[in-house]
């Protein structure tokens, strides 16, 4: 473990000189913003000495140099809408906030791509290729909020992910500063490359932790002209879950398959205070699928229809894509509704698992007579499971959620799973990453960080310790 | 630079003892089979001291840690057919070799991916998963002698990754054993996962100097019901290639493009001895493209031929595709049969930069008075460049060679491209590699090398020198 030291005013002027005055924070109001992330137990908070504010990669450089030499902690931050404090800085020292580097360098039609700066949100990369004629595939959730920069760190998921894969798919190269303050392009415009390690795939997901990415250059695709959103209403889950399968191997490939349990259903008809189709013993899949043309997409509507029918669906409806995603996006919000804290899980098994996985949360539910609330993006395996502390008082809680992760993720490993599919690991997940990554791989991540980060400088606490 | 230790009997008992007498090779003619790959010159040869035939990881496992123990190289091989001297044993040692490692242990049709042992051949791989209806993507053009094993430790490319990406898009999960002697499972069964570095993309093209993969469970698709092979002929290069981009922004995502130029086509048809169309002044793009049905496909091919005509087409023929990928498979044969000394580059450059590349490649061809014959991935930016060394004296050829790949290079780095699209780097090339990579790069990638394998035991003097 290392020991950091404190910043000085000597080292906030440094800081200064390096970004001029104005992109350093040291007011503690403003300080505050920087010392959390979407995750409100507090008891994950902590604030950070100083905030920096770079405009350049070089600036980044000089300041990883500076945090060496002064043995400081340096966390990189986006948008701070992560859900695994990923950029939190425990042991103090600087956030780089990468907020002000939020330009798009350059959009290319003719040979589809876009370079950008790590701090523009993943929504305006979108409306940006998009007003090209294009699409840009990563789709996180939180996109109106969170910043590109970030989505690469975490690798951030989302619904497309099933067709199009997650966000360390849509990247052709990054530029980064790594631990020791060299700058360095990682990848390259290319569809093919086997020019050494492909340190560009190892960055990606990192979390913060290998290197600080500084610039992006994010493949584009043709925008899709022939979507369908469709959704299949089963008895059970069973029948909901299996209906993935069947898609796939029927060459479909989906652009989204999303789930919700007749429970969550009815938690989102509740807080919507709307009749929703079939809500009292309803499961739900949303699907959504493209096309080559109009014919193509109606030939697959049919077959989405008979494969569904011939699943045990309940109904079957296609309508206003608004309308159909109304259900899903209230999800986070009626979580909350029932119950402001809660631990939320981003479980994520093989999709043939998915059913397996459901009865286990129900079992566990039961046992510890806690309310559970899911939503999956069941294309992809991926679980959230939001476990609800209702009244129970804070003590009691601690225990309880800590009892009940600990046999969760026994089942999830042994159904072949991991701890997180979208979310990261972060400071949140840390102990559970130990617990229950294999010891030689746990070991070999270890070693990679130290090899890159000898002082253990940046972002440290995170994903795991030294 | 490490030192190394010979073999002694001792040793030779030991690994005996390990996987049997019968799986210990130490008879100088079988091993000098071990010797090479498919370079033919005799100064990339060199001799391993012992080759050893392992059947399980734990096997590896043990000599890895006798090899550790006794500071001895230790070379993994697949079926030998590397283009880089990726699998030969430059400072002797062991050679495992992975042939007896050749089971298909699992193929699920329901969930769509198959469970190998890494000496499976890739032709087999594909054939399995044909015969279940099923389609495995990965499609380098040796398939029908490389092993799968090979292909994931070099991230081999080929004719299809242009739409379904290169091997490293094809695999879900490895077993590795660790150059420590670990047994470890990375990556999952998983579409998505951020938990923890994502190692088993490091470990894919790391050419066997991080790891020996030991099992790999691989995607597999639905089959693609509707292909067209087209094969178009245009005037000049720059219309030529730039079709490609057409193609792609148009929405096709083509599942092939290959691009011969005139030259090349000229040598083909001398070769085959058989009259090619357009063939005196015609360069070639073969696009295969794939779709929903019937009609789409229709759509797509009208498509095509509208596009290839506004771009200057002088003819378009949809055809029998054995007889419009006849001309691009007698390539490498056809250029074989020109000169058997050749330098065999794999460049891979941006797809809008090939006719600037084509171009540079003329000047230095007439410059240095070689004959050069290309033939290209161009969905994928990769151009398999061969610089004839005809009747030139050896002497001579070294130096010219040199000379040329030296400004080569100089031209495909400022286009933004790298030394390998899908050979790797191996011994060949590791010069060059350590001449053209970003100084910071190359410490990253040996300071994973050296954490991960503290003795330089595992593949050492690949890719870079430590």
């Amino acid at each position: 473990m290392q020991t950091y030291q404190p910043i000085t005013p000597a080292i906030i002027e440094q800081l200064q000189a390096l970004v001029s005055e104005k992109n350093v924070i040291i007011d503690n109001d403003r300080l505050e913003v920087y010392s959390h992330d979407e995750v409100t137990d507090q008891r994950y908070h902590h604030m950070p000495e100083v905030v920096v504010l770079p405009e350049t990669a070089q600036q980044i450089a000089e300041i990883m140099k500076l945090a060496n030499q002064e043995l400081i902690p340096v966390v990189p931050r986006g948008a701070g809408t992560g859900l695994a404090c990923g950029a939190v800085p425990i042991y103090g020292g600087i956030v780089i906030s990468l907020e002000n580097m939020n330009r798009i360098l350059e959009v290319n039609v003719d040979n589809l791509y876009m370079v950008v700066e790590p701090g523009v949100l993943t929504d305006d990369v979108q409306k940006t290729a998009k007003s090209h004629g294009l699409f840009y595939a990563g789709d996180p959730c939180s996109g109106d909020s969170c910043f590109i920069g970030g989505n690469v760190a975490t690798n951030a998921g989302g619904n497309k992910a099933v067709k199009y894969g997650t966000t360390r798919h849509q990247v052709y190269s990054i530029e980064v500063v790594t631990p020791l303050g060299k700058i360095v392009e990682l990848g390259g415009r290319l569809n093919k490359n086997t020019t050494g390690y492909c340190l560009e795939q190892l960055m990606m997901g990192s979390e913060g932790t290998l290197g600080i990415i500084t610039k992006i250059t994010l493949k584009l695709l043709p925008l899709p002209q022939h979507v369908i959103d469709l959704l299949a209403i089963f008895p059970d889950i069973e029948s909901a879950i299996g209906i993935v399968g069947k898609v796939t191997k029927a060459g479909i490939t989906p652009s989204c398959i999303e789930f919700m349990d007749n429970e969550t259903i009815k938690m989102v008809e509740r807080f919507l205070n709307e009749k929703l189709p079939n809500s009292d013993t309803g499961h739900y899949v949303i699907i959504q699928a493209e096309a080559d043309n109009e014919d193509a997409l109606d030939d697959k509507a049919i077959l989405l229809d008979e494969l569904c029918n011939a699943h045990g669906a309940l109904q079957i409806l296609v309508a206003d894509p608004q309308k159909i995603w109304r259900a899903r996006k209230a999800f986070s919000e009626a979580v909350r509704h029932e119950s402001l804290v809660m631990g939320k899980e981003d479980i994520v098994v093989p999709i043939d698992k998915i059913p397996e996985m459901m009865q286990e949360i129900a079992i566990l539910s039961k046992k510890y007579q806690l309310i559970t609330r899911t939503a999956s993006h069941a294309g992809d395996g991926n679980i959230h499971l939001n476990i609800l502390k209702g009244t129970m008082p804070d003590s009691q809680w601690d225990e309880m959620l800590a009892a009940l992760q600990h046999e969760l993720y026994a089942i999830v490993y042994r159904l072949g799973g991991k701890l997180s599919g979208e979310h990261g690991i972060g400071y949140k997940r840390k102990q559970l990453m130990q617990e229950y990554t294999q010891p030689a791989e746990l070991e070999m991540m270890r070693a990679i960080k130290l090899a890159l980060d000898p002082n253990q400088i940046l972002n440290p606490g995170k994903i795991f310790d030294i």
